[in-house]
């Protein structure tokens, strides 16, 4: 991986991450594929979009397929038919939000399945080991995501945790795959520090900031946005997990963020809220029905180039896939260009105006 | 319309419909887009698979959106931008199968609407109205579909209504909408070609045949599949409502029917089952799961060209929209491939062989 940055405006900066399947303009948005699939789409259409890199997600596609699968494939990019770079997470996440039951020791998580209920381990060697057999361009480091609300000294120890499990990780990962580690640390800004400070003493190619967006409130969240990216080496990427709606990218652009990914544009998108530039329309509301424009004019995705919002409303009522596929292209394509658009406010050095305007634009 | 045969083997023949919207190569199949959406697909992949023409229900748009608001939006095929040609059918048959309560007076049917049921009227003038209002290029007469089993006294009264009916329907149906009529009479033979005979003096630009594979034993489907074309002008196209699988439209081209439409590649898609040439696959099959062919590696779809047995295997287990997506991609391009070859063999006076070796390779 070769990270360069090409323009700063304040904290918020431009660059590009070169990897061998592709080169990714940042700041990045990218579209999440959970289980091998970014919900509704076909890789095809991701690259329609422009789409640049998408997440998959490690605790998903050990549990089904399995890794093996995926490996025998020929690795995730074949099996999923999609060839520029992918980024795992490493499970961590998953393994706490998800399985209805986990026992953390030193060396991993033990959990259940929530698929089946089976139960598994994950710990940083089997991490590793499964992102391998995957094959993505970007892994993740195993960590252990603290809940909110967790207390002091819980998230001290914690925190302690996912550095062994990331330095762990450092030493069995192979050079062909790119290694961020994850700082963590909750809500307790001295520890978010020690996290960063204790990764960055072990120097990984890019690093995430992870435990946010799990339930603590959103000024808590934008208070660590705030004051955590400066704490990170700026000649790397910076990566925001999980994060989030626009307003919530603009400020961790501005903070000096590079990377980002959530299921907000296609989750909402399969329930009907699609993203606008004057703000969010519920296309099932009934006004729709005899509303015969675009969805946005000012779009230029297939949906606003071939449909009406009268249609898009049918379809939603009618409970048609169509348009979920419609409104999911909607909101990625939406998403991808606001991310242009920063990109090109940043090279202007006009990104604070941007961010103003688009705020009230918005509202 | 212009219908012209270019070749006839046996009683099997190719031809074409000319419409304003487009021309349609006969033996055709018509994918089924109940509600102004052929389910899981974009108009534009209905495109690159070749469909030349598409079915809606009349019943459907007619409750849900409502034919003022597709008025409004300059017509069907500008609603849901698809610009080739489009066959409603009369709103009968769904009357008949999905309304809860229906009452059939000399002027039409009352029924409830199977989404909230509420209480409709349509007969043959409502009909007419409906499909006028949609644009549709091909339009069918109000019918009575008789159920299975209907007593012959019932029937024979039913198929005279339906013939009143279609007599209505032609006086107001206007020159730049074609209309077909539909023969009924059930499983009667005499009745059946009592209904063509009342329906031909009437001269129609078309004739289908409905109240087929309501229910009856495949055999008498077969038995009025196998006499009932040769009673329909051979200068006429001849339409097969609702039938069928592959074998079932074998015979009935063999007939001498030119026009099909079913659900049957939509429907089983989205339930995992793939039709090959080598026979039905249940993608769900757990021995697909580490199969890393093509699903039909003769196959030029989209589906077949991109992806796996494994990848399609992970994604129906993983109930992915991809899925769905990508199964019915490959089922309609099965079908309309298969209508292909059915012409070509036409074409070739080899119909007959063809007919054979594919019931023999596809057991």
């Amino acid at each position: 991986m070769n990270f360069t940055i090409s323009h700063i405006d304040g904290n918020a900066r431009t660059g590009s991450i070169a990897l061998s399947r592709g080169t990714i303009s940042t700041p990045v948005f990218m579209p999440v594929g959970t289980m091998g699939a970014v919900k509704a789409m076909s890789p095809h259409e991701l690259l329609d979009i422009g789409a640049e890199i998408i997440l998959c997600n490690t605790y998903h596609m050990y549990l089904r397929p399995g890794q093996q699968i995926v490996a025998e494939a020929g690795g995730l990019h074949k099996f999923i038919n999609w060839h520029r770079p992918i980024l795992t997470d490493s499970g961590g996440f998953q393994v706490y939000s998800l399985s209805p039951l986990r026992k953390i020791t030193q060396e991993g998580v033990t959990f259940r399945s929530h698929i089946n209920g089976s139960t598994h381990f994950i710990g940083p060697l089997e991490s590793m080991e499964i992102q391998a057999a995957l094959g993505s361009d970007i892994i993740m480091a195993f960590d252990e995501c603290t809940p909110y609300p967790s207390s002091y000294e819980y998230t001290l120890k914690s925190l302690e945790l996912t550095t062994r499990w990331a330095e762990t990780c450092q030493k069995i990962s192979t050079a062909n795959q790119t290694l961020f580690a994850i700082v963590q640390g909750g809500v307790f800004k001295d520890l978010r520090l020690e996290s960063a400070r204790q990764l960055i003493d072990l120097n990984f190619e890019g690093y995430a900031v992870g435990g946010v967006s799990v339930g603590e409130p959103k000024e808590m969240m934008h208070e660590i946005i705030a004051y955590m990216a400066s704490e990170l080496p700026p000649d790397k990427p910076r990566y925001l997990m999980g994060v989030g709606f626009p307003e919530d990218i603009l400020a961790a652009v501005e903070a000096g963020f590079d990377m980002f990914d959530c299921v907000i544009p296609t989750r909402t998108a399969r329930h009907g809220t699609l993203l606008t530039t004057h703000g969010r329309i519920i296309i099932g509301n009934s006004r729709f029905r005899v509303d015969h424009t675009p969805l946005d004019p000012q779009c230029g995705c297939y949906t606003c180039q071939n449909f009406t919002r009268s249609y898009l409303n049918h379809l939603y009522k009618a409970g048609e896939i169509l348009g979920i596929r419609l409104n999911t292209i909607h909101n990625l394509y939406f998403y991808l260009d606001f991310m242009k658009k920063i990109r090109t406010a940043i090279e202007e050095d006009r990104f604070n105006s941007f961010k103003k305007a688009w705020l009230t634009a918005s509202v």
